[in-house]
């Protein structure tokens, strides 16, 4: 559990001065710092400073490029493709989302999708970035083979999130950010730290059948796509990872489906490289592509005023719009500071010591 | 149970005929027809001609508009906002994915937001239309709220379907249609007629509690976003469903939320109306604004083969690929003939001798 409390700015200078360390720029080390950083501010722990030491050993196996050339391959008047040069995803994706939002002021959309990349965070943060062009923002991502499709014992997709965010007028912005599994690995990794059983319909054993045992992924099982099972409309969540495969992988020339490298530097790379790296997709939309953007948010506020007074089921307070939750833990952790659990701590204090950067 | 079997070309010529009967150009006359009809041919028969008696209730009800000028009101290199004039929807689509796959040659990609429009039989048969040009199709629509978002009782969204289709080279192209429930409603009719119980994680009651009543719907109740409960992820698929309300009604300023219109004409409308209509949107993308459109197709291929290929759970035979089942019902329906209830005949059959067009 977590037990100790850390200010943001601290964690900011610790993360920041590794990024240099290994070798990136002043402008690069800040760019991934802040991607990384928002995922613990808005609650999203497994994908924070708890992946420092990951994205480190990544670059350790050569497999991140410290100082990449990231690179526009071709493009059109809405579409750019990108080779991340296998720099950090955290480094790559503001790139590539800054390029879909630049197309957008000229064409009224755009959508970049992205080869040879890594692992970037959480996709709130780089599609959050559309929201002060008054634009709608999207982000998708691959990742490596986690997720039994319907009917199949094999790992054929990664927990591949889907993420669109839409201004609003006086109203917070719209954040829906969703693996499209019935539960994210994070969930099934804070249910391995306190030793508790998953719910039946997130994982299947290695013969497919249902299982609690949320150690079922190192013993040759499988997350489920959200539905969990056909009857239940697992064949929708698999074929919604299967658009994030096809838009961030298969347009830009990475690899997909069992072929995605994993996050695990220590874990093996796949048998067959059909792609390079990882494959992520970003989307801008113009709101005035469309119509006058102070119309489109004041119906939003009317739409988001809606469903906040959506009369509730019995025991529970209200209705939450997506991206409440998350909007409410950033409010809290800025001012408070972060929690980090043991051992996160005790991990980032000997990647400080092997940098000779004291962590705390 | 079905029990009688009709060709193709007959029940393509009396609903071409009706469609006339209510005023349809020739053209509109038929492109409706295919678009209705495409819906019984892919084995989704609740969105297919037992619907069209409901479609000239509509018009009898001044809703559908059987000579609309359907009209182009905004529009950027990449985007354009389509009025409908309260066409067929299954008229209004197809026009406006054209003008999506029109943009996309230009542009890379279209997009395409529709308002003042009604009901357009199912996404699929829209979005297909950018396949023969070698693009990605991207069709969503709004609906009245059937859909209560988690943690409420109130209905705030329709099952609000997205569809995505990818072409591949040998293989057939991918093909997802997925309402943003658990279950779409056609399948809780399905489960009505044959007086069974509805699997939990389908419907909650008036007071949303898990129930397994098919007639649910009828008393209060509503169905659930896909995922079923908040531990499964149901705030996923309202997320999802909210999206699709998003990009087809605010953008492009239709009715939207617990406000959009009913499909059935005797149903009272939403005492307000803050939009025009039911909203969809369209979306095409140009393969080859990102990489060669060969490329893409024998990556697709893989992909799809190894899916195809994936160890399959015992009892089942084989990982399907997202629109599998849909192509081959049409495969066997197109040489055998549509399959018709008993109800639906006698509908047609009533509808034929109002407008003096023998059905049988």
């Amino acid at each position: 559990m977590p037990d100790q409390i850390f200010p943001y700015k601290q964690l900011f200078a610790f993360a920041k001065n590794i990024f240099q360390k290994i070798g990136c720029s002043d402008l690069d080390a800040d760019t991934a710092t802040k991607a990384l950083l928002s995922a613990d501010l808005r609650g999203i722990d497994s994908h924070g400073i708890a992946r420092l030491s990951g994205y480190v050993r990544l670059w350790e196996a050569k497999r991140v490029n410290a100082k990449p050339e990231i690179k526009i391959i071709h493009q059109t008047p809405s579409t750019g493709v990108v080779d991340g040069d296998k720099g950090l995803g955290l480094v790559v994706a503001p790139f590539s989302m800054q390029l879909a939002i630049d197309k957008a002021k000229q064409a009224g959309t755009g959508w970049v999708s992205v080869q040879n990349s890594n692992h970037f965070g959480i996709a709130a943060h780089h599609a959050m970035m559309a929201l002060q062009h008054d634009m709608i923002g999207i982000v998708m991502t691959n990742a490596s083979s986690t997720v039994a499709p319907t009917f199949s014992v094999d790992r054929m997709l990664g927990t591949n999130p889907i993420c669109v965010v839409a201004p609003a007028g006086e109203e917070p912005p719209f954040v829906a950010d969703l693996a499209t599994t019935t539960a994210a690995n994070g969930k099934l990794e804070n249910l391995q730290r306190k030793n508790l059983p998953a719910p039946v319909g997130w994982v299947q054993d290695a013969e497919g059948s249902n299982s609690t045992d949320v150690n079922e992924l190192k013993k040759g099982g499988a997350l489920l796509p959200l539905g969990g099972d056909r009857e239940h409309g697992s064949h929708k969540g698999y074929a919604l990872g299967a658009v994030v495969d096809i838009f961030s992988a298969l347009l830009s020339g990475a690899n997909y489906a069992p072929w995605v490298p994993p996050f695990p530097a220590y874990l093996p790379m796949p048998a067959e490289q059909p792609g390079k790296g990882i494959g992520h997709f970003f989307g801008a939309m113009r709101i005035d592509a469309f119509r006058p953007a102070e119309d489109f948010k004041k119906h939003m506020d009317k739409w988001i005023r809606g469903f906040r007074s959506a009369k509730t089921i019995k025991g529970h307070e209200r209705v939450l719009i997506p991206g409440d939750p998350e909007r409410e833990m950033e409010e809290k952790y800025s001012k408070e500071g972060l929690p980090l659990l043991d051992i996160v701590v005790k991990d980032l204090t000997d990647l400080g010591k092997r940098f000779e950067i004291p962590f705390n």
